[in-house]
Order: C-alpha cells, then sequence, then structure tokens
C-alpha cells in the first residue's frame, strides 16, 4: 500500500507577512483555495522545482486565538540553500532576524512571522568563516 | 538561489512508539544519527519512492518536559494512499484512534503518539461510504 507525502502545514495569523518571508526564502506559491464558507484561504508554497514539497499556509480570517507564542511542539522546517551567507543577507535586508547566525558557514536558524522555526543549511562543505555572521550573536531561541 | 526543501522535523518523547506509528502509516527509517555527546537520536522516515521527503524525529534521551500535550502551532503532515480504508483499518488494528473517521470516503485524521496531527487523504476519487467508517464519529480534535 503506498503512501505519498503531500505537505506540511503551519497556521499563520498574518497571511502576507507569512507569504513575504517564505518568498524571502525563495519559496513560490503553487496552489491557493479560497473557503468563503470556512473562513480560511490555504496557501501552498514550495522551492522551484519541488512541488511535491510544499509547506501548506492556513490562514483563518477571524484569527485563531489559540495559536501559541512559541511551540515546542514543532520542531522545524529545512532547506538547504548554495549560498547561506546570500540568503541570511537578503533575510536580514527584509527584517528577518538571524536568530542563530551562520557562524560556522552551516547552519542558520531564523522564525517566521509566527515563530515557527526555520532551519537554513549551506549544501556541501561549509564555507569560510565570514564577518557579519561570524561574530554576531544568538537571538532567543529556534 | 536555488532553495531546497530537506525535512520537516517534529519532536518526539518516546522514539520507538513513534516509530512504530509511521511504520503503520507506511514510512521507513532512511537515515539515523544518534549523538551521544548531545544525547539525542534523530530517525529520518519518508514514503517509499520520497526519500527526499522525510519526517524528522528529535528523541532527546533525557525527556523534554516542554513538550505540550497539543499544539495549535503546528498543523499536520499529510499524505496519500491509495485505500484509505485498508489504512485505516491497519492503523485502527495498530491502536491507533482514528480521531477524524473516513466517513466520506476521501480524508481521515490521526494522531501520533505526541499528539502530532496527521492527514490522510484519498488518492482521486473518495471511495464509496463503508462502514465501520461511515457511521463512526469524531474522537477528540485533531
Amino acid at each position: 500500500m503506498p503512501i505519498r507525502y503531500l505537505h506540511t502545514m503551519v497556521r499563520v495569523l498574518d497571511l502576507e507577512r507569512s507569504k513575504a518571508f517564505y518568498e524571502l526564502l525563495g519559496l513560490r506559491e503553487t496552489r491557493r483555495h479560497e473557503s468563503p464558507g470556512g473562513r480560511f484561504t490555504l496557501v501552498f508554497m514550495a522551492p522551484p522545482g519541488q512541488e511535491d514539497c510544499p509547506v501548506e499556509l492556513t490562514w483563518n480570517w477571524d484569527g485563531d486565538p489559540g495559536l501559541p507564542a512559541d511551540s515546542r511542539h514543532f520542531g522545524h522546517l529545512a532547506y538547504e540553500v548554495d549560498d547561506l551567507y546570500a540568503l541570511c543577507a537578503r533575510l536580514r535586508a527584509g527584517g528577518v532576524t538571524i536568530n542563530r547566525p551562520p557562524r560556522d558557514g552551516r547552519m542558520a536558524f531564523v522564525r517566521s512571522p509566527d515563530n515557527v522555526s526555520v532551519e537554513l543549511l549551506q549544501t556541501g562543505a561549509p564555507l569560510a568563516p565570514a564577518e557579519p555572521w561570524a561574530s554576531m550573536p544568538n537571538t532567543g531561541h529556534w
């Protein structure tokens, strides 16, 4: 009996802010479903060429007061990139805090607008240590 | 700048129970990393043929008291199967509660041992309504 992975769903409080965050990462919207009856919108976003691995953003139009400020239960989404420093620079320019800067040239963590943890890994060998990352302290946890 | 999806990580309190749950779904262990220094184990599990879409189970050997009993923040993992009734029967035989039975022949929800919500969808057209699912009530939420 085959089974096929479809998506990972996370709830978001502000769809536009979350969409902008995942676009900064390099994901693109691949599909959208609006439900006026259920008063919610689903937006699927995936890396180009990996349309079968989307994150599904669920936005309830009337808010979601049950959403915690943090969630230990859920770990993180993880993505790999060819230039971790360039991506972190783009995120930073877009107003995203680099919670765990890539001091080692290998790994960084950021948070979505809803505090969903996102792990970013350098493809292949680590980059050589470089500023501003090498001396940047951690911010919060992730 | 390309970006590549790697995994979705969830924390687990009992690695063997969680591994058994994802095996019941039809996922297989694809990779494992033991860290005696960090006192944690990472187990990657994916559908056969979809090794690039794993869920990463993070098991901290000394427990994780911060893990909530439920988590609104994280939505769900989603999988598609060829025979939703057969899968729900296998899960039920394995002791898994079918929180949202597939009354419509199309969709079911179950929970992992740590209450991570898992959505199961029938591939293609819905199945014809059939017992015991058609008359089975919901259990809890998901």
